[in-house]
């Protein structure tokens, strides 16, 4: 249906343009304002923040297209968000969700009058005030937008699954320099029409960045439409300088976006789809900082970079620029837009649409307030049957056997669960998953591919920006999911999680932020198991990124076996408002644990394993050999085998950690064991050889603040590798059960004497390893084939 | 100029196929075979390998790329490099380059005959062998691959200011959807042919990834075409699975756009250019795993992604496998292509071009053996003058002084230099570099823009992937450069700097790569000086990741002011095979040291500002306040002002660390203090106060091994932060002077006693400050206006 041409009549048009005035008049008025917020006095230096923070450059069109996307969820009773990609124009949202009272509604301090407008703007960019960005406490945000890039990505994480919502989402033309952002318009080809919502981009071309022109707004509206249309979107273009006309294009434009969308959503829910549909795109080109100052000291101001941040920033030396700013602040005519307590005049009042159809009040900016917590059958249902007969005596992919309780949360949580993964989900051994839903991908499918389709709901697609930034905003809507990576590649969206971090230490400040769904990680094909990719893929990095967050939002769990990784899964679905990284292997590997013991192991986050150690009770062992991971435990249990037969009166402990934040003292993680029970784990005095997955310091930063730390020996992966056999890498790295015995060795150093034929012993072995694997490209059978051989020597 | 279509005459074309079958016998043999090479005797399990690792399925088509570049570099005299984006497909490429004899002039013991052939497969992927990627020990590569997406960046990167060049970038499909790979098309506006050379990407759709399709390989060619004119290009297509029929096609294809190239070089050089030109690119659509078993066990193998990695791997449980494989082997008619002591045949090695011309010998792929050292003038030549009048009195903005230095860098660099930012440079206080260069863009430019041409060399992209992987290829090189970026957004790129320190790290193990320049970074807008911006821009975290890497690589400097910076700049400028890590902030600061004592304390790492403590010769202090950072020196000094002003008699010593790597022991980092050094600092037993830039753990882990270190108590960032004042960053973080004052009364408490009115004046400060800023939105003026009191009480 084409929409009509010039669909504003002359009161829409005028009543449009007050909106789109008063916006940005209380936008103005939050950079620079700190009284008088109604000019009901000629303006003084003391009306003036003695500080001007703000960005003014973007928020003229960020405020267009909220008034007129306002107009369309009125008229055609739309569920819309609005993901503001330049995040700077936080002062642009503000103003809005202030004029359609939501901001009043979650601030009841900041009423909709005159003393409200005086802390709106008061508390702009002021300590103690409100950040400058959009951001945690600006109603109707999913996204913070400080670091450029992800709005694609969140908005298409947003609609998946929510049939009937619409994303606006607009772009900066500097964030769409970004990388990111550039790998993020093909989500339209992972957005199913029958049971997606849609996302509206809107490219918002103002031609400038911080100094220099952006890159796609020197380009010509025909190379855009190319890149567009190669992008699989049908772009439609609203330019212009000269309010009323935009005004008037970019209400037809943006009604025959909805319009389009609306017929798409209706056409495949009633006929079925075969060919991906053309989604409607809008790039808008207006002029930077438009409205704002014209020319400011004899340079241009408007249309350039240099009404970025503050076009007019030096009030207190230049008695003009005030003057000027008062001229630019009435160019709006506050006067017609506000009455005489400051409240907005009625015309304004009535197109802002109402109660939860407001974009500052829609419940899934506030996902956590939807979230229903998943189905989720017992996780002991799924569990290997572990005894003292097969207890480290057989090697199964523990990953495979979390696969089949994710398919069976596909299967229960049709609507609110998915897997994020980048084509990597057989690979990982997650591959039941598929006996429950397909890969999606709305393209041609041929009959030869494997488990695609458009129904599917396993989301692969070979960028960790696109699946991290995809959950991101599937969990901040309120829905459930798993981001599951290669460990190496985790580090590729480092700063994703540092900024869903933020996100979610800044919510825990914010009371009307309901908790959201935990972002879980599965870090899988680690460092340990990469021999056959090589150094490249070997980097356990992302730990460290995540554990100098705050300590509210941050989990970090390493089970050692299959039963243990079930354990933490459920613990982790049913967790809000955490960053859970799970760190384990895909290959096979020992198992350890029943279903009861890998829920007591799991609750306590680290647990001496008795079957393991021969220490006398009521004595204290001579050492303790401590581990966390996968790899870990098996060498370090393969070492303890090798003390027990050739050093029977060493006595060992044997302590696994799965919880890496036990470690840190509790008045420095909640998690963080009690002086009490961390001494009973690790005793007060004796050596302990930790083995750790990752980099050591990570275990030596978490160790601080707990006493006498100079006996805790650490070993981890320190950075060597290449293609090589799996042996090879912990060999390569000292962390191989022979190196563990070499060093337990060191630490208890009156038993050296009688070792000297066990030390020899184990330089032989050694060199056997390196012979071996030269001459048959393998491990030792010996070493492939060890079991546990029952312990106590 | 047109080229001639169906440019092969038959003989051409069955040479380039020999030489094409030849690399993919070649490329199998690595895969599988560890011994009967040349198949001179029935395949058996024993020539088998018995672990098979290696990517097949992207390998056709890379040797099919390399043979038709080796015939256009013979016709066209090209200096040409081969960049591997599917970097998996590493036999391949050793495949080609053994062919040409680059692998054997690198690695002698790899003989060009049976012996060496036989050696080529045993050592592909095993233990002491190769890598299975492309990689540091392939000769001709600058790019490892393992981690996607970076291909065209380091292509681009490469061919800046290397008129002459022409870098083939192979670009794979599944790296093709990596948000960095599509944020880095857009390097064509970034090169200026009269001076850069010219990237040529080849699009390898073959379809498939790991498991499942790629996202382009679904698109058909219109939109493709769309897709590429949209990003600037003219796309051209080679699409088929009958080889002949795909040789000719290619020859064509590839030549006109070899020819196309050199027609827009040559035309911008004597003609010069108003309008980018359209570089060339190819789209080649060839099956995944071509000529490789079309069928396994009833299963379609070739064309599917089933030929990803190695596409009959049950040998040892399948006989029938084997017999398939030694089809296969045999399909290539080996006995056509290598004589009788397994050398390639005569007609084969003439397509080979000659010397430095062949692209694994190619000197810009071993750049350091280009490299120059960088002209720079002598640092102290920019100095701010210090002496004790205004030392710790004056602020200035510390990386403006450095801008100075970098624009002479530029101006007496001018084809060897470059900076590479996010659009930040002038915010980042560097433009000075603007009166030597310009931006570049290689757009329309408008007379209002500001500095921005096509023959500027300031690299400016909203794009820290692009920034980082451009100055990669420039260093890699051969070429000298630094990437300035706010602090907190070098976590975006934290996988690509940890690549880049697996890259140096691994060439250090291989002695034919000459060492090249150091990558450089300068962090700035730290996150104590993004209090204006908020707290997305607040984190230190880039320095967590790279401490972990191997101490051979990493330096990490903390300069406390602008003399300090000229210092360690001019220290890595001068630097190779390190990942320097620079950071400060960009405000203005306060200034300690002149160049004299900058330069021996730069050259030291950290020592005691004795001006700066009243500690008693002869005698131990009561605490020792370090500080590492330009902010967290500020408020040590301004601590200590005030603790000798209130308590006098506390004796106190100050230490300014600029080298973090002297922290740790001597044996754990080469920068690291030797233990009487360290002693000499910190003392052996008195408290340490240290106050850090970044997170404290970072401290914490460095200081492990030293002796007693309970008694360093670390401060720094711990994740607090929003858009505030800058004083109420450090109160927020607990860092600022007055916390500093309250911990030294914390542990050094004998002297608490009598300080009880000290401790309500801090307190009130503390109250006065709240006021203040919540009030007057500012700091307090005693804050701003501090000056070093002269010391010594």
């Amino acid at each position: 249906m084409a929409v009509t041409r010039q669909p504003l009549d002359q009161e829409q048009l005028e009543r449009l343009d007050a909106w789109w005035r008063a916006a940005n008049y209380l936008t103005v008025g939050q950079i620079y304002l700190k009284d008088n917020p109604l000019l009901e006095r000629p303006l003084e230096l003391d009306d003036i923040k003695p500080r001007l923070l703000g960005h003014w450059g973007t928020s003229p069109g960020l405020n267009l297209i909220y008034v007129h996307a306002n107009r369309l969820i009125k008229a055609y009773d739309l569920d819309a968000l609005y993901l503001t990609g330049p995040g700077h124009g936080g002062p642009a949202l503000l103003a809005n969700v202030w004029l359609e009272n939501s901001y009043t509604e979650h601030f009841p301090e900041v009423t909709r009058d005159r003393t409200g407008m005086r802390r709106l703007f008061r508390q702009f960019s002021t300590p103690g005030g409100i950040p400058s960005h959009v951001s945690v406490p600006t109603p109707g945000s999913i996204h913070e937008g400080g670091e450029l890039g992800y709005v694609l990505t969140h908005a298409y994480g947003a609609v998946f699954d929510n049939p009937d919502l619409i994303a606006i989402a607009v772009v900066g033309d500097g964030e769409a320099e970004t990388g990111p952002l550039e790998g993020s318009w093909k989500g339209n080809k992972f957005v199913n029409p029958t049971r997606d919502g849609a996302v509206l981009p809107i490219l918002h071309l103002n031609g400038y960045k911080i100094a220099g022109p952006t890159v796609l707004g020197r380009e010509d509206d025909e190379r855009l439409t190319k890149y567009f249309e190669g992008h699989g979107y049908s772009p439609r273009f609203v330019e212009g300088d000269d309010p009323m006309a935009v005004h008037q294009q970019m209400a037809e434009v943006l009604e025959q976006a909805v319009v389009d969308i609306l017929e798409i959503r209706q056409r495949a829910r009633s006929e079925g789809f075969d060919t991906r549909p053309e989604w409607p795109m809008i790039v808008l080109r207006t002029p930077k900082g438009w409205t704002g100052p014209s020319e400011v000291d004899g340079k241009q101001v408007e249309g350039t970079f240099r009404s970025h941040q503050v076009p007019l920033s030096g009030l207190r030396d230049h008695p003009e620029h005030l003057r000027q700013l008062e001229e630019w602040l009435k160019s709006y005519r506050p006067e017609e837009l506000f009455g005489q307590q400051g409240q907005p005049v009625a015309e304004l009042l009535e197109l802002a649409p109402e109660g939860n159809r407001r974009m500052g009040s829609n419940p899934h900016a506030n996902g956590g307030t939807l979230r229903e917590p998943l189905v989720l059958r017992d996780w002991r249902s799924y569990t290997l049957k572990i005894d003292d007969a097969n207890r480290a005596r057989e090697r199964h992919e523990s990953t495979r056997v979390l696969g089949g309780m994710l398919r069976d949360v596909y299967l229960d949580n049709p609507h609110s669960f998915r897997l994020f993964c980048p084509d990597e989900t057989n690979s990982n051994r997650l591959g039941a998953v598929f006996e429950a839903s397909d890969r999606c991908l709305v393209s041609t499918i041929y009959d030869y591919d494997d488990y695609v389709s458009h129904q599917g709901r396993v989301m692969e697609v070979l960028s960790e920006h696109n699946c991290h930034g995809w959950l991101e905003g599937y969990v901040l809507t309120g829905r459930h999911g798993i981001f599951a990576t290669y460990e190496a590649f985790a580090t590729i969206i480092d700063s994703m999680a540092i900024q869903h971090a933020k996100w979610l230490e800044h919510a825990c400040d914010v009371p009307w932020r309901a908790p959201i769904p935990s972002l879980n990680y599965l870090l899988t094909s680690t460092c340990w198991r990469n021999d056959h990719n090589g150094f490249s893929h070997q980097g356990p990095g992302f730990i460290d990124s995540l554990i100098s967050k705050r300590p509210e939002v941050v989990r970090i769990y390493l089970p050692p076996d299959a039963n243990c990784l079930l354990s933490v899964a459920d613990h982790c679905l049913n967790s809000v408002n955490y960053l859970n990284a799970i760190v384990i292997d895909k290959q096979p590997q020992m198992q350890y644990l029943n279903a009861e013991e890998a829920s007591a192991h799991c609750a306590a986050g680290a647990s001496i394993w008795a079957w393991a150690g021969n220490e006398v009770e009521g004595e204290e062992p001579d050492i303790v050999m401590a581990c966390a991971g996968d790899i870990p435990t098996q060498e370090t249990l393969a070492a303890i085998d090798l003390l027990l037969q050739h050093l029977p009166e060493l006595k060992i402990r044997m302590v696994n950690v799965v919880d890496l934040m036990m470690l840190p003292p509790s008045d420095r993680h909640p998690h963080g064991a009690s002086q009490e029970k961390f001494n009973a784990l690790f005793t007060t005095s004796k050596p302990v050889l930790f083995t750790f997955h990752g980099y050591p310091g990570v275990v030596h930063q978490l160790l601080h603040g707990r006493a006498s730390t100079e006996r805790f020996h650490v070993r981890g992966y320190q950075e060597e590798g290449t293609t090589t056999t799996p042996f090879d890498m912990v060999v390569l790295n000292r962390i191989s059960r022979i190196h563990l015995c070499l060093d337990v060795l060191r630490y208890v150093p009156d038993r050296l004497e009688k070792a000297s034929a066990f030390i020899g012993y184990l330089e032989n072995l050694l060199d056997e390893h390196q012979r071996y694997t030269r001459e048959h490209f393998d491990d030792l059978p010996e070493i492939t084939e060890w079991r546990w051989s029952g312990g106590k020597g």
